[in-house]
């Protein structure tokens, strides 16, 4: 059968990313303290094509996931870019795993159990050197600060979601960074809470305020502070209980260049 | 050129919906205040289809769309099923229509003007009698009256969506069925909001506590009492500032039957 | 501490519905072929509250979920909801689970081992009967028949998704209803194709076009002739290729009515 | 009343994006065969903001929106801008607006008008300098050159998105940009096909075979052609017939450097 992907291109324009997109797989990933999870990624999985060749070989990637899915750990990342390179051909690759994680938390009074969903993501990319990111959505309550001065009483709180990317030397558990990210909002959030538990967070957000300002801030002094970590971005946005839009803050920094 | 879809099927098995899903297109609708207001619909049209036919035809659809897109009044939705009915030669037809409504506002303080988008759905089935139903959904804030009662002080509150779908006799305005439901959340919310708004709108939801199970009951008082409408359901949504989940409840009613 | 939820409401309005909505958790489920398979589940947990009380529990949902997420077996639905009306002391449970489920399937040609996510659906129902409706969404090729009829080469195929809900005396395998269904579309597909695959796929789907319309008759027909199931109702939808928009077709039956 | 956002911050922490985001707005953009264009857009709206100040003023940048909605003309995005620096008292500013455009298309060989739906972007910044990029989105069908190379009859086709990002000197209309770039498929899609539209659709698609990475070379020819333009990205997303993940390619180039 004829083989069209690698016929020649003369249009003398090389690509530098091609593959698969949207791919929804169960993958095993590492867990901190239940050494392993089960999940379901969405992927997305790209190399480069020299401008000589007309296409890439899709199926070479579903084939390497195959391979690799069920052990989808941080250590893996690179072995796994280093396939996609050598099946394909190519001289860099790029990965995207997009995937629930779940954390079990005890709530704050109670001690009650449930799981928390945080959506997390690893994109790494292999070219000449190796860059890896680790990203972390994590669910808080906020309340505001200007809202609690000028009231009588009350003070407006939503649903906020921290996103935090970080590059980092040596390791970082998802549950690590987790733990760092949850105290830079009013309040963590819970899946499961008793009355005693209710009143704890309700009154812990309050004598807490954070604008999405401070959020921010906040977790930049954290991700600062830590040592392993070389370069984050933090997202923050809050689900507005007075309107039907966001407010939303941004840090991006780099610690190999302070 | 051959039709295929008119020639004959010998299965023996009636459709009951097939049509066009998902158009995105631009339409006129009626507005209270400024009497027209242009805006961008999403829009399923249907017909059945007896069972000697192999197919319908889809393009008709959209010839009938683009006739009457510049004027999808409330009373539009009737001829256009008609037409449906008529052009594809089916026994009953169907369409709904998906689209953001834009009321202003006034803050309640400071006056300040802004709009609110009001997700609407108009959904209209044509057999040997006509029916229709008005959906919208209003964004309000609500504020846990048990929180308030367990807490020293504070209380969480979150962002929630009312959906009402009602059935009527006569007429009713999209924006005068907005205006009843607003009032059935801890408070209405705003776009645009200034210092002395807030304050007003932070104590206002802080004195009106609402569970998920009030505000679907306050909706019903109010729908049950609006002497037009002969048929609602309703439904809210709390997106829980102290969980990564919804807190939900419903209501439907048929005042026909009652 | 108080329980205002238990104190009296005057309104004398029950509520059909109350519960948490869009709660994501991992389960494990059946696996015809594994005997079990972890996934992640968006999962709604209503029940009914009568017109005295004020609010529900809302935490005593996830402690069931919590008891059970490790076995969401077929076989479970009904003592889930069971426990719902217990611990809720309602009259009436309400349960919705949808997730992803992958089986592996083996390439036409190839045989090429990969896995095919299909999104299912568990709905379940307690009052004084238990009612229960699987749902899969099973993704195939369609061609369309006018379009090779019309053309001297040729036809327009797209991705289309074809979405069976059953009501069952006995047992059906999830399984079992996608190797069903998958057969009255043009192709099935897969997520890994070779050249010798891909040439299978496309002259197959040559080979066998297919209308919206033909799409729902032959599941209409394999589902009318499956004995076990009692009601159904399918739906396909055909993201066009040579529009921006759907071609959509419906039918509902009930057997037990025939 | 106090204005907590201007008090006095210690942490040394400088903001690089604060504001609002997700706002729902009609908005009036120049169109170029009808001058103005009324449509609805999400509108994300940020400044800087410097480490000694607390917060922002979230309510200005809506108060900017309502002045400007009216006429979010290509030449409004560097006044908006200013005004925000100005307002906010930033030192930059940055605005998204996201929306739907429809474009007045004539079927290829019945001449049927309907309307396409392109989605837009205006994504403007105002540091020291202004920096503006146009994107827009095109539905085409692609039809796989391997998949008709290895059938004997046939061929795979589906639906793609050609996303188009683009930098440039003096002027473009989006009108332009999506002629450019629709000609990059296997065939422009429409939303009203009379059935010798259709054969000429799928003669054209099958006659003119593109991978997903021929898709994003052609779009780079075209582009790197265009005299006003000076910086492009594009990407392409097939959604495969075949499978139930996309095919993806993506190329950016910056004439300025070259």
């Amino acid at each position: 059968m004829p083989d069209m992907q690698t016929s020649r291109d003369t249009r003398k324009i090389p690509i530098s990313k091609v593959g698969v997109k949207d791919i929804s797989y169960p993958i095993v990933v590492m867990d901190k303290n239940r050494k392993f999870q089960q999940t379901v990624a969405r992927v997305n999985m790209y190399v480069d094509l020299p401008h000589h060749f007309k296409g890439t070989h899709m199926s070479r990637f579903i084939e390497i996931l195959n391979v690799y899915r069920e052990d989808i750990g941080l250590d893996k990342m690179e072995p796994i870019l280093q396939e996609m390179k050598k099946k394909l051909g190519a001289s860099s690759a790029h990965l995207e795993i997009e995937f629930p994680y779940f954390i079990e938390k005890r709530a704050p009074v109670s001690g009650a159990r449930s799981l928390m969903e945080y959506t997390c993501t690893f994109t790494g990319t292999l070219g000449e050197t190796f860059d890896f990111v680790l990203g972390v959505q994590v669910p808080v309550t906020s309340l505001c600060p200007c809202s609690k001065e000028l009231s009588r009483y009350g003070a407006h709180n939503q649903r906020s979601h921290i996103t935090v990317r970080v590059r980092y030397a040596g390791f970082v558990w998802i549950e690590d960074l987790v733990d760092l990210i949850e105290g830079c909002g009013s309040s963590p959030v819970w899946s499961l809470l008793k009355r005693a538990d209710e009143k704890f967070v309700t009154e812990r957000a309050y004598e807490n305020p954070k604008f999405v300002e401070d959020i921010v801030r906040e977790a930049t002094l954290v991700l600062a502070a830590h040592e392993a970590i070389t370069w984050f971005s933090v997202e923050a946005e809050n689900f507005e209980s007075i309107h039907k839009h966001s407010a939303y803050a941004a840090i991006e920094r780099d610690k190999r260049k302070a």
